[in-house]
């Protein structure tokens, strides 16, 4: 099931949203107020309440939210709920940093591949993920991986994204500050950290 | 001068426009329409025209923006037009990759300072960088560095922060997936990958 007129923006904020209720519920809470939740997360209450009003009231008005129920209807809705294989390609520092990141977890993601196009990284294992040559990229399909996480040099990243896509990816996490061409059926989103940098500035007491 | 009312999804859109007019600036455009801006960079171009609105009118109807003029102003609203120091705390992996980014230069960023706490890094250089004892942070201030980029491990990230805070910093980039307590005055960007890939799915052709 897909929910078409859910807004982007408050797509970007379901999994912060996720995020703080799966902590309320690690800490035992059964039910989270929007003005709780809000406060947990520094965002505004108003904020929450609309994003949760367009795929329904989850709310009991002096109990608050039902934790568990709304976990797994954002899980849902995000399509979380599966579980998701991807493959990184470049394990280099960034490709190191991303084995290494035990965050991914939580939203149900596995790093199940590793390539590179150094002969001596391949076959190495790193944080239990065998680096494999490039060249198998086109196995991906058959073993079920749909996501692929670009961390290569930006001049290499084209050739990456046209290869993931050939191999059946429909998902793609750019780290290459750089436009990649793909299919409409193929989504990319770009990480570009000098991005979130250049939005510090503008918050910061003026010195 | 400081624009209060400029909601912070548009903020969040500023860096994005600002590197479609930057790459169209140095193809030698002097103007640009809002649909080629929205076609550059993949968005919509009533969107472009909302956030541009917040700011005053730089249009001119079937001429398009004055791309230049448009830049300026975009730095000026951002406050990037100073240029900017940072200091890097925590050269692991993921600390590497942030010194090795070509990326930050483009905003008038500058990774000025990097730190780290193992004495077998410490003295050494890594892109022209030198790697500073953890202890040598309390210097930031008399160096005029205001930022700084957290890079440790999450168990280290909240004291990291404090003695960023202490040393003068205002504005922080946080790459540890934990909530840092910090001053008001101080802002905090947390850089969440995961957060990024669990919005991917939802976007993905079902399978």
């Amino acid at each position: 099931m897909r929910y078409h007129k859910i807004p982007d923006e408050t797509i970007r904020r379901l999994p912060v949203y996720l995020r703080g209720l799966l902590f309320s519920s690690e800490k035992g809470r059964k039910n989270i107020s929007s003005l709780d939740l809000a406060k947990l997360l520094a965002v505004n209450p108003w904020q929450i309440r609309k994003d949760f009003s367009y795929f329904g009231d989850f709310g009991t008005p002096g109990v608050g939210y039902d934790t568990e129920k709304l976990i797994r209807h954002i899980k849902k809705i995000l399509r979380l709920d599966g579980g998701h294989k991807a493959a990184l390609v470049g394990v280099g520092n960034l490709g190191g940093a991303l084995l290494a990141y035990d965050g991914f977890g939580v939203f149900g993601f596995e790093i199940a591949a590793a390539f590179d196009i150094a002969p001596h990284k391949i076959g190495q294992k790193m944080h239990e993920v065998e680096i494999e040559d490039v060249e198998r990229l086109a196995t991906l399909g058959e073993r079920g991986i749909g996501l692929g996480i670009i961390a290569v040099p930006r001049a290499a990243a084209q050739e990456i994204a046209e290869e993931l896509v050939s191999a059946g990816v429909t998902g793609i996490l750019n780290f290459s500050p750089v436009h990649i061409d793909v299919p409409k059926k193929v989504k990319v989103i770009t990480i570009d950290i000098a991005m979130d940098l250049a939005r510090l500035p503008y918050y910061m007491p003026a010195g």
